[in-house]
């Protein structure tokens, strides 16, 4: 096994952009890796491509092949899919690829395009990641599967709208200085708890918007960093995956996460680290009560204990573990086959020292990274270090 | 690197199951599978499950989750998508898994429904296999596709309808005995030659039918068949992938198919075998002349010698070289997600010698699967081998 390095990273803005194809996006944040990794592009072994509806949104299934061509590479390519998950299950092959030494360069990322359907097809593609025959038939749509979380959440644990509404303030306060974030854009409590209601207890702030953008990252191994003498000092570690029954009706506990419990447990045993080693994390918060699952999850807090975390300032830039200081898919936006590989080369910026929000965690050397499908029937973790 | 042996295989019936859902099918077909290889469920490490277009044609997305529960399995899940080379992708990634030792134990296979959809959108639906912008605009659909390629081969190199006929009426020949294939119907070079045109020169029987069904595989490492005693004599021993341009418009010649030429020469490195050495092989016949182009990209005939191989009585059951002894995508059918785990399952079959046509290949020890997405865009190959 060697080590796995990042040599870089490249998005686009996230936001809309309904004069832009797929190929287009997708290419602009390859091209944009290629330029953080100096690498050179005939390098790359391998592409592993996340994409979760572009059947329904672009009509374009297949994509791997024009993701190559977009990314000027010639090598394999291969489409995963996990719903939300789509570009953490690609980074995470990618990672196993070249820890096996099956390839020493890997391209790994995703893409997602979802602002040029009407809100009504968006909402309906979006359902495809639940079970159709169990949920979506009788009317679940995902405010309202995780509005359940949360309610079920309350239940066990306690808690309260405006815990929630301290997540979204913290998210929108860290996408402020982020050149990718779709809004940038304060939110107070305030007025998140004054917004309207989505599914009770969920209300506007406490939804990811809808987003189109694209993530990619270039993984080699570290005998070609140093070959090559790249400026690759941030290594992913370790890797995790888990996967839960897919209907909500068919857990034990709404309120619980297994299939990420799994996920961070192999991540980090991968890495040989613990929950209490982690300085910073980027989480799954495509509503603001899923930051909270994911934070106990991870073992970063104790069941019930998660979502008072932002409230107290302990999850907050300034706190002691900052979690989403990208913004979170809250506020920097969720392109949905896009974010898994988004929330990576975020951390890579942030442990690299060049995020606009490095500067509140100047001595990090462990991050987290949570992706989430669904109503978190999968889960992708990763663990990134500082590695020289 | 560990050997990867195949400890069983499953398939549904390949044809029209309206009545069933997807989970059902692959359901069954992992049931199949465990039952075949005598392993338990419970050791089941990951799925890597193939599927192309469930966003359409069940309006269910994040199927991975979903076809655990079916099989019964509880590990991380993964849904790999490459057009027709889905189930390929997920096959090879698989194998991979184990060579590494990253698992002992692993389900691989895929699943696709599609006589539930109208004629129309299905066709609709295989189009997005194809470059949206760029050809499926302009009003290629995939016959249409596969027909410039048949004519630019018989510009090439010469070849008539009559050869392709051949091709049709030897697959079709050999699903008489499948009890898993969809048309067991003979269907003789005359009646071929005289069914009505789809697109020149392509009529009826060059192309193979729509198709709902699924195929699964018990992948393990060699450590572990021998620990728990499993009769699994054959082992994959080569995997390679191969990408090319998407839109026909941008390759350098319609009659060749470089994705599956560098696949075939990954996986034939990979396995220290060359082409001289394949006894049997299963390949990508979604048409006729698919069967043609695939010969020659595996290397089993010169580029302008694949198109006589059939009337020559080669390829035939009885011929020096048998291909598509299940009777191929033709007359066995082609449910595009499951289709790369079906040729692996009854290559399987063939080699360890209970398959219906087992009796045309008493000797063979290394058979070659050829599986293909798009018009090849995408390419999978796999060598395996009897072992014991």
């Amino acid at each position: 096994m060697t080590d796995v390095r990042v040599a870089g990273v490249g998005l686009t803005p996230f936001g809309s952009h309904p004069e832009r194809s797929g190929r287009d996006l997708f290419g602009e944040a390859a091209l944009r890796a290629f330029e953080d990794a100096a690498v050179d592009r005939a390098d790359v072994e391998e592409l592993n491509y996340g994409n979760f509806m572009g059947a329904l949104a672009e009509h374009q299934g297949h994509q791997a092949p024009l993701m190559a061509e977009a990314a000027g590479v010639s090598c394999p390519a291969t489409r995963y899919e996990s719903a939300c998950a789509s570009a953490g299950v690609a980074v995470r092959e990618a990672v196993r690829t070249v820890a096996a030494g099956d390839a020493d360069v890997v391209l790994a990322g995703g893409m997602e395009r979802m602002t040029n359907l009407p809100t009504d097809e968006v909402t309906e593609g979006l359902a495809i990641a639940a079970d159709d025959l169990y949920e979506v038939r009788a009317g679940v749509t995902f405010p309202g599967a995780y509005a359940l979380m949360a309610n079920a959440y309350f239940d066990a644990y306690g808690g309260s709208r405006e815990d929630l509404a301290h997540v979204a303030s913290k998210n929108h306060e860290n996408a402020l200085p982020n050149e990718y974030a779709q809004y940038r854009k304060e939110v107070s409590v305030a007025e998140a708890m004054d917004a309207p209601p989505v599914a009770e207890p969920l209300h506007l702030y406490d939804a990811c918007p809808i987003t189109d953008g694209a993530s990619a990252l270039v993984l080699v191994s570290e005998e070609y960093a140093a070959e090559h003498d790249l400026d690759a000092s941030v290594a992913v570690t370790g890797t995790g995956q888990g996967t839960d029954r897919m209907a909500l009706g068919d857990r034990e506990h709404l309120a619980r996460t297994p299939a990420a419990d799994d996920a961070a447990d192999a991540a980090y045993a991968d890495a040989g680290v613990e929950a209490a080693d982690v300085d910073v994390a980027e989480v799954h918060d495509c509503f603001t009560i899923a930051e909270v699952l994911a934070l106990e999850s991870l073992g970063l807090f104790e069941p019930g204990e998660g979502i008072s975390a932002a409230r107290e300032g302990i999850t907050t830039a300034d706190g002691d573990l900052p979690v989403n200081l990208s913004g979170g898919l809250k506020a920097k936006g969720h392109p949905v086959g896009a974010t898994g590989g988004s929330q990576i080369a975020e951390l890579t910026r942030l442990l690299r020292g060049d995020h606009p929000n490095s500067e509140h965690v100047p001595d990090a050397e462990v991050g987290v990274a949570h992706n989430a499908g669904g109503t978190v029937a999968s889960a992708v973790v990763h663990v990134l270090e500082v590695a020289e």
